[in-house]
């Protein structure tokens, strides 16, 4: 007899996150001139969708790219060649905005903090006050790699106590939809997202929002592809600069509907539970987190026994079970797992994911009880049910 | 807060079953026309692909029709006005066998047993013994509506021993892929299958085929849509008689591919081990079967505690959690519950099934400890898989 394991593949990584198939058939229609009246309001439409995951004043803009490009984008149209900025870096993706800084020629400071652990807003202020020439800030609002979700608002509200004028850039890729985000109440002047993470899309459109010391800010550099300017001036009448991913505009329509239709709150305080449901899991099986605080909706990240090799374990989920988990990066690679519970994902998909991960430390000879686990999270999302009879 | 319970519907109802995506994908092949040399093909393989589920000499025949379609198409090819037949009537399906050749002016023996029985070989034979002129015997592999697998092998060879002429008509609808058929071996005469159920496609296409015995055997009944001479030359060159429901065949055919890539042999397997993990939960929740022995490798009927009354318990499922459960029928209406665990359906669609019959069960005051069931149906998958590290 050959082992039937699985029969699907299903996708428990931060990104990309499970497609429902409805929104997956909207991205079907492929018969669409993107000039046209109706793809314009389909556009807009989806601009509008976005704005409460942003808390943005005006509606945010569309990109044709990966979540990187917007990042690109907030740091080409916002700073110029010799600015200096400050990065926070505690993992792989503060390290992106360090690298994308470099290569531009910005002055960067940094400030590195331990994989797992979180920025004290002190820090922040006390770096802007020692470095007044700062022009910009740029942080996570979740560090996918160490599943920690840093305090961006008490962070923005500690550094305009004291400064007025520094831009703060936020990457909200994985963050958005499972995390709150107010751009206008929180003074934050940019925040980017992606399509594949919390808005449950396939990959391909990023998303950006900018405040009105943002637009005002603009920088001299050279850009064509990414041009704020001309962005935000097409896409109010619902023209795109260049070519957009019509197909993914669809599905995006699709979801925004769904999620505007359950609510920004709502999404929020249902990945709180499931975030939550998971790290009862972990506790249950014995395990514990690598975040050390302000632990992530978005995904947890699991420190795993010592002697059991993440990057096999990774690897056997996958051809095993179908299961695709992300492994540890970096300095974290074999040691950790990374489970994401986010987007259009339930509670039936996080017992999924719990139960595979599950059969894979028992496949890996770690000694608990089989199912403690999915029991503990079942425990924590019926007891958080705001519904139950 | 509004409740977010769950963002997508699951399948766990006895058909249809669980469509994978790139089955679905296959099926939108719409550019296509069915005399054409390539569609041809397509049908040639399709009913290639169909036979080691049905064991059959010949390949099986492709009807676009509901199983009942092909059900009527058994009785009307194989039976006169005023032949006598035997029915094994256990159920609802067993009902339809009676109802179909009364219709059509049988004269019906029945072989009534209690709902959640299974027929014992020599009850049949001594019915045979009793009234030789019963030209037919129909009956189930799988009675949905009890849970029940009938022995069909046992009871074909028993006949066998007696009687070399009774034809032996199987309603396979609900057996095929979860259970063995061999149809050569057994000496069983007609098989009718159907596409939404244990193949894993969409409704709209039934399955079915014949022994030599059936093929020599053919009625003077009227018939036009459903004849089987017609359809037995024309598919031989991958013509159906009438337009076929082309997309579905696209499905089909990528759903065969799969399932021949596993093997008739494992899948039947793998239903055995599903079913056993999920009489395991239903033990360890406290609950007893429905079916008293010969319980079903494509879904468990599970007698619900005395006070829930299991039509609100259904609904509730749906409303609440996306879950398509069935409930019982006639005589088990409001008492039982119904799931299957059939097609293309693993072990993580199990545990997710479980897990939602558990949240239900506390939802309506049941006591038990929350999550032993899906704890007791992971040890059984785990215990059973024949690829353990």
């Amino acid at each position: 007899m050959i082992p039937i394991p699985h029969l699907r593949n299903r996708l428990f990584c931060p990104g990309p996150t499970p497609v429902p198939q409805r929104t997956a058939l909207a991205g079907l229609e492929t018969n669409v001139y993107h000039r046209s009246a109706e793809f314009k309001e389909v556009l807009i439409r989806c601009r509008q969708g976005l704005r409460p995951f942003f808390g943005s004043k005006d509606d945010p803009i569309i990109f044709t790219s990966s979540g990187t490009g917007a990042l690109e984008a907030a740091l080409v149209n916002l700073t110029d060649e010799g600015d200096e900025v400050l990065v926070v870096n505690g993992g792989k993706f503060g390290e992106r905005w360090t690298k994308l800084a470099a290569r531009y020629r910005c002055k960067v400071h940094e400030i590195a903090i331990d994989w797992g652990e979180s920025p004290d807003p002190e820090q922040l202020v006390a770096r802007l006050q020692d470095e007044p020439k700062i022009r910009a800030v740029f942080l996570q609002a979740n560090e996918t790699s160490t599943g920690v979700a840093y305090p961006v608002e008490s962070i923005a509200k500690a550094i305009r106590a004291i400064n007025q004028d520094v831009l703060i850039i936020v990457d909200g890729v994985s963050a958005l939809v499972a995390h709150e985000m107010d751009m206008q109440s929180w003074d934050i002047d940019c925040v980017v997202s992606g399509s594949q993470k919390g808005f449950g899309i396939p990959p391909g459109l990023s998303f950006l929002a900018l405040s009105e010391r943002a637009k005002s800010s603009l920088s001299q550099r050279p850009r064509f592809y990414f041009d704020f300017e001309k962005e935000f001036q097409g896409q109010q009448k619902g023209e795109s600069a260049w070519t957009p991913a019509t197909t993914l505009l669809f599905s995006l329509e699709q979801s925004l509907q769904e999620l505007n239709h359950f609510g920004a709150k709502n999404m929020v305080s249902y990945h709180a539970r499931m975030a939550e449901a998971c790290r009862q899991a972990v506790q249950a099986l014995g395990l514990k987190l690598f975040s050390r605080r302000h632990h992530s909706q978005a995904l947890t990240a699991i420190c795993l026994p010592t002697d059991i090799d993440g990057v096999a374990l990774v690897k056997h989920a996958k051809s095993k079970y179908g299961a695709y988990f992300a492994g540890g990066q970096d300095q974290a690679k074999g040691k950790i797992i990374r489970i994401a519970h986010l987007g259009i994902f339930d509670q039936f998909d996080l017992l999924t994911a719990v139960s595979a991960f599950e059969f894979c430390l028992r496949d890996f000879g770690y000694k608990f009880d089989l199912g403690s686990g999915v029991a503990a999270a079942m425990l924590a999302i019926s007891n958080s049910d705001p519904d139950s009879r």
